[in-house]
């Protein structure tokens, strides 16, 4: 059994993209990160980015509106950022405070900026399998973890646990697509599938990303399948200082020992989708630059 | 065993649609039918789509640039009827002569008139569940045919036999949606799955767009399962006036005594996919007037 290690994989990424970024001549890549309110989760993640874009040399401008700001405050902020010629990415930290419409933020963003990847239009290019677009962080974090550890998916059976916007759904169609490394079979699994069970130890690759910690026991598991643990959960453990710690999807103990390869949390597919909008930000300012 | 009657329940539809656009007062909805060249079955099919339209009080203008129009003249025509206010929907027949970007054509409609669902923005709200957009005719005809037919597909699991961008992809993004008379767990098989057969036989609901005559035989179905064959293949039959006679992707005679319900070739999702055009025309006719 192999641990892929998500941290490794995308430091490398990450090396890669400021190898890219310092041959840049003139103005370098920027994305606009926005963060709306003081969640605290929201807090690290947008903290995360930056820090990852000024390693890699991209400029980064950090917005921080209120909680209050209010839907058309927020959609003429990012109307803003759509006409700055010095932007090329904008990120809008999901999710969004209460009685904020995150759809219509999301669709509010010019789609050649729109680096998150949840614009209709990018959303119907990862339909499609049009490469002029920019596919969804996480999933296309977890394509590129599979192709990076040597796992070819073509002809796999590769079993979706959860169909989210930001997870479910975009992964299964990247696996889906027609071309090299994906062409896998696809089986999507939800709360309202019936036996899910039977349906996931048919997996060849099985993708979990339902938000249930330690939800995918072994039992749930074909031996020798590829594991891989989108979940993020903060369970309470008071043997820590903050009071909690970060479990995963998959039930790492019981799992491991059976799985060919298995992604850990922290420090599996987390990682790569920071590295993944870093690298969607760098297509952005070459499309724009007609690059 | 029942078989879905095709013809009937889009003859309902159409007198619905008929009635509803009885009501409408001043300008009714009108479509743009843009067919480029002499291609056999697309002069038949934009020949159905104005004589469906006529029926039910649908305006049509059927334009027919030569083979020879060539890509940028064909996008500037699509262009003008973007720009024309009398226009509602435009559908442009697929598939265009060689030569032509389809993709590039499809893409420059208007996305409030893409009455045929397969401009990017459109895809994109079908993987959103937003129901704003158009669903693409086919895939969102089955998904009548279904309902109409009191298949629920809740918990049930569909198994889509091919991964096309007009049918199998979007069959599969619909049937996954979350909300009523969908929420179905979907798998996608195509050319490159393994063991086709074996995920086929798990099927609740087939749905076969794979365009291989008679490929689905009683072995690849369970027993009591609803079989929905979206193939339309020519074969040759000298019996017949015409040379040929259409079949599906369903081998007909050995799967109906086990499935409970099947459609037929012709008849079953064929006259669907007309009366889905018009639909989405009567809706896009309604958004432009803000109703």
């Amino acid at each position: 059994m192999e641990v892929i290690d998500g941290n490794r994989i995308a430091a490398a990424l990450i090396a890669e993209l400021k190898a890219e970024v310092a041959a840049i001549t003139g103005r370098k890549p920027c994305i606009a990160l926005v963060r709306v309110g003081d969640d605290p989760a929201s807090v690290s993640y947008v903290k995360k980015k930056g820090q990852t874009a000024a390693e890699i040399g991209i400029e980064s401008r950090i917005l921080l509106p209120p909680a209050a700001i209010g839907q058309a405050a927020l959609e003429r902020l990012v109307e803003s950022l759509n006409g700055d010629a010095g932007v090329d990415g904008i990120l809008v930290q999901s999710p969004l405070p209460g009685g904020l419409d995150e759809r219509a933020v999301f669709g509010r963003i010019a789609p050649e900026k729109d680096v998150d990847g949840f614009h209709p239009v990018n959303l119907g290019k990862v339909v499609q399998g049009d490469e002029s677009g920019f596919s969804p962080c996480t999933p296309a974090g977890i394509m590129e973890l599979l192709a990076r550890s040597a796992v070819n998916l073509e002809g796999k059976h590769v079993v979706v646990l959860g169909r989210s916007l930001i997870v479910g759904r975009p992964a299964a169609l990247l696996a889906l697509q027609n071309r090299a490394g994906a062409n896998a079979t696809v089986t999507v699994c939800h709360s309202r599938t019936l036996d899910l069970p039977s349906l996931a130890r048919q997996a060849d690759v099985l993708i979990a990303a339902i938000g249930r910690p330690g939800f995918v026991t072994a039992d749930l598991v074909k031996p020798g399948a590829v594991v891989i643990d989108v979940g993020i959960n903060r369970v309470a453990d008071p043997a820590r200082k903050s009071g909690h710690r970060l479990v995963g999807d998959v039930d790492f103990p019981s799992v491991s020992p059976i799985a060919s390869m298995i992604t850990p949390v922290p420090g599996g597919v987390g990682p790569m989708t920071v590295a993944m909008l870093m690298r969607n930000t760098v297509k952005a300012f070459r499309l724009r630059r007609g690059g």
